[in-house]
């Protein structure tokens, strides 16, 4: 095989900074691609912990400055793990240097940044990483909606479901303070509930919502309700909070159609349950299929039946996929117009809940 | 104990004739109760099934004619089976005529009906059969929220999901006609979800919703959606759906709170899901308790721990309370009341949902 | 439907007795029967009690002596509730005296008595209440079976796990003096599990076994485990014990074969997990059935879909089933012949674990 | 920190060698380990696969020649991930060449290899894959047995079910091979469950046993079970097999004492369910902990709780600690020793099965 090397800068050295290390360290040893990857910079805003980072995962080199990292000509791909005010500046520049652009959710701010990116990245490859599309059971859920498992879609429901926000020793972040995250929960969270929805049941036409802020002195959301029209005619319903007390990381959703019905718990993701609406009558019932088999996508990447994966496992196969797509000149998803249509669900959200009417999601 | 004779009559021979009738003859074998409940006209529209029921289950008297039924002097007890639009005046009549009143949700399909039902009752006993507030998981977690454990709430979820609506070979019904059942799933189903919801969580203060007719022919609500915000500070969302594949019968509700969250599912109703927010961290996680042991609400009146007990038990639960409260002289609930503020909050879904927008919930 | 008179006399006060009443109480309102049942005797050894017990349930009449009652000619059905020593001698006296015997299990505390007891009611018919037969998850389970959806038998797992043994608080009572109860957990709880996986699996051939008393002034066990061998070459484990912290009434058992598998726990006795291992295999996966729809064993009789049933209702049914079979003069099963195949092998394995080898379980 | 230097030679290149390829790769990422593990040589059969795995690991060396291997002065861990049967001879001469020897489960094929394993490695340092004891919820779970949290012990029960043995497309391998595997499941699966029962609730004091091979023409234990008497006082049973329909790779087990209990299964390894029996009655009930949070064992280094980890996690820990004990000169379990009292309860069972009887737990 062709190996061609790929040098990555990323700019971030959070928590997303270390899931997207080790997805560029990993995905070599479970999938055949054809290229190397070069971990190159690391780039963030604490000089001592990021040579402790860099050092933990061997990047060749760190730097403060994203400016000139996403400069360097020896850069192949900018992946941006940053605050959120910050992706539509750094994309915009890397997507000017001709770089490939790897950006962390919510992709911007704002619909007018977003727009403004995948714009600006018109010519070059770029990948959001909503990574959740990658978790085996959900990719699995897309074959059974492709192959009308679940017929003419009724109803979808989604709830993102996190207990922190309630909790007076949590020290503050930037994802609570407004002018670099730009949203709460509904940005931090939704954005995942609404591009899974989306990637099963189509594009939201209409949405009214809800938003409420808990802690006195917060002044982003800490909990956002929605309910929303898809174009294909079902309805549904999305809720994410920091507030729900025994609720560790509850992304769960449901979808029922005339044929079938699926329901996920990303607290359970080696799982998938499925109803088949068209067996004899007394047979049905939810089934709870680990999807963790032969017969499932990337798990002959991975361990044998039933030995589970995890959280990290969704950001290595989502490099994969794109760096196959690649290879192969194919379009790849969800790249920054997928992200692009999430922040016009989430504009109308938030303009939604301020006005408390019924809203229509922007086309473009 | 005295026991003195109450005379019942039943107006309705469906499926809540069946479950009244047995909560009637049961409700003295497993409760110590100060009357003795006589069955003494059972009254309905078809005459020869009529009188089987009233065989099977030894009701002394059948009758055609409700109006009749009600003007009887020999009966005490007046029970309203029948489809919606018959309960205001059924139970307006009766209260006229001095009965006690016993009415099915929805009390009515107007709160303007259901304002002149509770001001027509204001001089009798009444009882709206609310009957889920007898689940003992139900009554348990009220005791919970009482205690304090669930803390200051934050969120409130509720769903009623069956999945009858989309079966094609489903004969129609009086509940799909809008003009004697008044609503869709609105009044049949979310009615028991906004009952619950205020008795564990108080008043709803104001409400947006989506409503959906999925079927082509049909003229009532099929799925309804509601976001709501509780008087108490905390918000929430009602779903009630005909539409949702391998739901049998899931009302199911959570309660999210700063000390602790409920978990309860009607298709598993002797559990209830508890969350302690206060202990060992490492410790926490949702426990499955059988609400079916000594300390629980009714057990020790039915049978031993985990040897659990049904549906029905919640309408002789019911007799059996109110009965209690009878005797004692005390107030009872549900009574009209409350099922008028269930209403109110039926009324403010329905305008929500036509107008788009948010609408505030009458106080009266 | 033509409607002959049944007059039974209850031998029994507890918590038997109760069940039996009601079931006696209800049957006529869920099943269409040919007989009128009379609730003629409650016999019983306290009188106070056995008075308030009676007028609550309506029984005509109260004797504190089994003798008189089995003699009395106006008696057709004998029901026996009393402890395990005793269910001998009277099912012996009643069915010399010509009366159907309804015995609770275990049938007897020794092959020798229920052999007899077989013997003597060799011309009557007669009934052992092993009730959860009548779960219709069992039922279910059982037709699953007939309909080769298991296929070729491997695996049989049985367990029946209780805590109240560790409970120093709890007082002593007949069932842990050997004398009357003749065992523990063997005849108590683990009867029900040999007589559903013989229901369900076929004869046992030959059994291993291990008993345990943790108490330390009790006579009888606490603990009873044991590895058998099928007849049809499936192998199983069964473990009944009070010992089991947090397990209530944890009466489970799970079947593998060829073609599918099912598992089952009265805790939830409303569903059965089924597997089918013959549809695509990335399809597959444990399916939870909520055993509570029109084409379910006995769910037409009681209420709509997904309203679910307790404990209570598998011994209406058992007489239902009992009563039916009598009018067509059909085989009724299980009757004391079968109770007493479980009392064979209850017996070897209480000489297995008394030997600590291998033991046949006995023929006849 | 220091960082001295380890070099592998793995020998094997199944599924094994990958998981272990896999962890000498991670465990920096995760753990800060006074190491530098170098992966210096990759040993197998196959030298065209061989390649392509050592290519993908990043392997300096290649070797077909486990003897040559062994030998090599660089290399200063010797880790055996070969069939069974090769386990004590390459153990020992590693052993004998002073290598540090961390061997694969079932650490021989009887009780005198594995005696001579643990008497060669007397002065080296040794670990037994048994991975499963970090898993976070089992180490958790050894965690409240030291705390006293389950109190005095009364039951254990261990299954270990998969179901691929009764697939017939399913080809041949060493697995099913005697002479190459020494026993079927009760070497492959169930020393998994017995290493973990020890861990949990000690020694093994005596054994019953029932062994079967279903398929027509295999020679090893398709199916084992087992009785057990703890030395503690507490009884168990185990039961592994390969032809549990529906089971991918059901690892669970449970443990009650007189304090709580705790229940397992690998399928859902993130999660441990814990009761507490020493609470208020009315709230206990299996709380369903997902052990995933600060202040659970090995999660800090990983990710944020409920970002959920998988089966090879297992791996990296287990280096970890080993690496991290070693660095301290303190002592690391699952040693050799561990592994030879395994193989006794192995040895015990397997002659319990043939003779039928009891059989003690020899002590060396």
């Amino acid at each position: 095989m062709a190996s061609q090397r790929l040098r990555i800068a990323t700019i971030g050295q959070g928590f997303m900074g270390k899931a997207h290390s080790n997805a560029f360290r990993q995905v070599k040893h479970f999938f055949d691609i054809p290229y190397e990857l070069e971990l190159a910079v690391l780039c963030g805003r604490d000089k001592p912990s990021l040579n402790r980072m860099a050092a933990r995962w061997d990047w060749e080199d760190v730097s403060t400055d994203w400016r000139e990292t996403v400069a360097r000509p020896d850069i192949d791909i900018v992946d941006i793990a940053a605050p959120n005010n910050l992706h539509a500046p750094i994309a915009i520049a890397a997507a000017k240097a001709g770089k490939i652009v790897w950006c962390e959710k919510p992709l911007a701010v704002s619909p007018e940044e977003s727009r403004q990116m995948v714009e600006a990245a018109r010519h070059v490859r770029t990948m959001t990483w909503f990574n959740y599309r990658r978790v085996p059971a959900i990719a699995f859920a897309r074959e059974l909606v492709k192959q009308d498992m679940i017929g003419i879609p009724y109803h979808y429901r989604a709830t993102y479901l996190q207990e922190w926000g309630s909790d007076p020793t949590r020290p503050a972040n930037w994802k609570t303070d407004p002018a670099q995250a730009g949203s709460g929960v509904l940005g931090d969270l939704m954005t995942h509930s609404i591009d899974t929805a989306m990637y099963l049941n189509g594009p939201i036409a209409e949405v009214q919502a809800l938003q409420r802020t808990f802690a006195a002195n917060r002044h982003v959301d800490d909990a956002t309700l929605a309910l929303v029209r898809f174009e294909n005619g079902s309805v549904g319903s999305f809720e994410a909070t920091r507030y729900a007390t025994g609720a560790k990381n509850r992304n769960a959703f449901e979808l029922h159609g005339a044929n079938g019905a699926i329901r996920f718990n990303l607290e359970d993701l080696n799982r998938l349950e499925f109803v088949d609406a068209t067996e004899a009558r007394n047979l049905q019932g939810p089934r709870n299929i680990l999807v963790t088999g032969p017969d499932h996508p990337y798990w002959t990447n991975y361990w044998k039946p039933a030995h589970i994966i995890g959280y990290e496992h969704t950001f290595i196969s989502a490099v994969a996929d794109f760096l196959l797509a690649m290879a192969l000149d194919e379009p790849f998803q969800p790249d920054f117009e997928d992200a692009h249509r999430v922040q016009l669900v989430v504009d109308a959200i938030a303009r939604a809940a301020a006005s408390g009417g019924r809203v229509a999601v922007d086309r473009a």
